[in-house]
């Protein structure tokens, strides 16, 4: 069979930049149609073209992958390609959630990059145009952001899959969006709310971090292929128990990871005032102890943006010494070992359950 | 044949009445599912629900509606229920369109409600919560915006249409959301700009009320229907007639309107700065004119808040001399005009085309 360097043949090892090449060539597609007709909005769209493309773990699209492969979708068949664009289209949803995200948590920075807001407010300023710089960053945002969304629906459309393949995307591809959004505001709700409840914590993970990123794009692909209920039942299983691991595990290198690995400051998550489970933990076994020392270290942290290396690390100290970093830890090693016996017990390819377990690992033993 | 009330083969005459309960049951059903899962989230959908319900003329789903009979769709048929759903799933992409818009504008009421953004402006103050009861309300303006745009492609997605049908409604569904956002885009650009030229305006208005509100919603109806290149070519030249003859109407009524019959305070626009058609022209003819007095007046008027009724009247009468309400007005029949001619030599159905220049009429010759 003749198999060229990109070809869907070689996919499963070289999906980051397969989903790459699909989005740059629906791109290029879509800012020749909007430049004949409005150039204006063809420039800005670099913007989220650039940020879009400079992603790089494609998570959600390799689960998607890995759901197909999983339900026995091959790599060498004529739908190969199809499946490739509808879980590329994935990132487009994702763009959508990262210039939004940006805009109302008004980060300055994402993947190396200004944000779009920050990026048209700050074009706006240098043009010496009338006042309300910040006013047209949001509102490019808001725009470009639900130009992302509508863009990832008509990337799934043109994907090229059958009409039944396309049917049958349909439920996991609605609930992850809705999913998305869900998790978004009820992040934001508890923050505004001064919600410490570890479970909320862990509601937030589930549809953020579980359904959004892991179970529903695996769900996607093994509806793709057809897949019978235990096997989206077992994959969306795993889906949810590797997805929150995932955050608990980046909950932890956000206070404990090392600068020089994770490439963040040291404790940055103390300083933006993330609700983590691991946080909640703390506070919660802390007034359990009656213990107000340990309390009052870690609201000194949480969200004080001038924390220095000491106050990180008299946090970590707490958090370590109340057993909250080992209760997280154990729940990560809970929540792995629970996704490896439901790929244990799921009738799936041996190749994805080999991979599965590979992302699994991967995904909660990192340092980065 | 048996006909309910509800039925379509009644749905000619209610429209609006029948997108409605379309609307209502898609929300009955989201909501429901969503209050399993996140019941904050479900309840946030209640601001936006209560939004897509409270329109009144359902102009985007008539359109399509009758691009769908103008190509031979029969309300009668089994087809017809599929349209209906599809076509009220504009309201949802309008949804979006209101919600963000608002939320960019700063806009703090829309259809006799407070806005979105508003609202949970709102709710945070009073429920004492943590600072930032703008940011929430931005956000969830945000969120929710998003979510309407989601549904509106769940909705479709779930019309029942045909699948060869929903193929064919791809092209102006997909063309429809982005022509909506670049418009939108222009606008804000030309507003930060300071734009007065009347190419611009004209742009703006064939990109967000030509295009997005009348020429595609038509278009989608015709490629429901499988019509002929001929058929969509016509109705799509009659919509981008109509549809800026629409707008400019709107414009005459935004200076001229008699606020007992348009509901909103005499000379609106002029205090919310709207740069359109007749504005451009009037400032045009002035500076052609070197008529500094005129020139004087409207930029005296034009996004003063505090412009009182004499200053209203100075900038009608200033309008009225430089002849720039008669441009508009010539604009408006040869506008219409051609949006008859396009309909007598396009290939379609008598009762739609009867419909049609009623349609035309009604919006380019009322008084609110």
């Amino acid at each position: 069979m003749h198999s060229s360097p990109r070809s869907p043949a070689v996919a499963d090892d070289d999906l980051p930049d397969l989903v790459r090449a699909e989005l740059v060539s629906f791109f290029e597609a879509r800012q020749a149609a909007l430049r004949t007709s409005v150039d204006e909005f063809a420039e800005a769209t670099d913007s989220l073209i650039e940020l879009v493309l400079g992603g790089g773990k494609r998570l959600r699209p390799t689960f998607a992958w890995w759901g197909w492969r999983a339900a026995g979708g091959e790599p060498s068949s004529p739908q190969a390609r199809s499946v490739l664009r509808a879980a590329s289209a994935l990132e487009l949803i994702q763009g959508c959630a990262l210039v939004h995200d940006d805009l109302m948590d008004d980060s300055p920075r994402r993947r190396g990059l200004p944000t779009v807001h920050v990026t048209f407010a700050e074009r706006h300023r240098r043009s010496g145009w009338a006042t309300g710089s910040d006013r047209f960053g949001m509102a490019a945002a808001v725009l470009l952001g639900d130009l992302s969304l509508a863009w990832a629906d008509d990337m799934l459309r043109e994907s090229g899959l059958s009409t039944t393949a396309a049917a049958r995307a349909a439920r996991p591809w609605q609930a992850m969006r809705t999913e998305m959004l869900a998790g978004q505001y009820l992040d934001m709700l508890a923050q505004v709310r001064g919600d410490e409840d570890p479970e909320t914590a862990l509601r937030i993970d589930r549809l953020k971090s579980a359904a959004y990123t892991v179970e529903r794009p695996l769900h996607l692909g093994a509806a793709i292929a057809g897949a019978p209920p235990e096997v989206v039942d077992g994959l969306r299983a795993y889906g949810r128990a590797v997805g929150v691991a995932f955050q608990l595990r980046d909950d932890q290198l956000g206070v404990f990871g090392d600068p020089a690995v994770t490439g963040k400051p040291a404790g940055d998550d103390l300083r933006e005032g993330k609700r983590t489970l691991l946080m909640s933990i703390g506070m919660r076994r802390a007034a359990e102890q009656a213990n107000d020392s340990a309390s009052a270290i870690l609201r000194a942290a949480v969200g004080n943006a001038e924390l220095d290396e000491d106050g990180v690390a008299a946090a970590r100290a707490v958090l370590l010494d109340l057993g909250a970093v080992a209760e997280v830890e154990e729940e990560i090693d809970r929540l792995t070992d629970q996704a490896s016996t439901e790929l244990a017990t799921t009738p799936i390819t041996s190749v994805a359950r080999e991979r599965l377990i590979g992302l699994a690992a991967s995904a909660t033993r990192r340092d980065h």
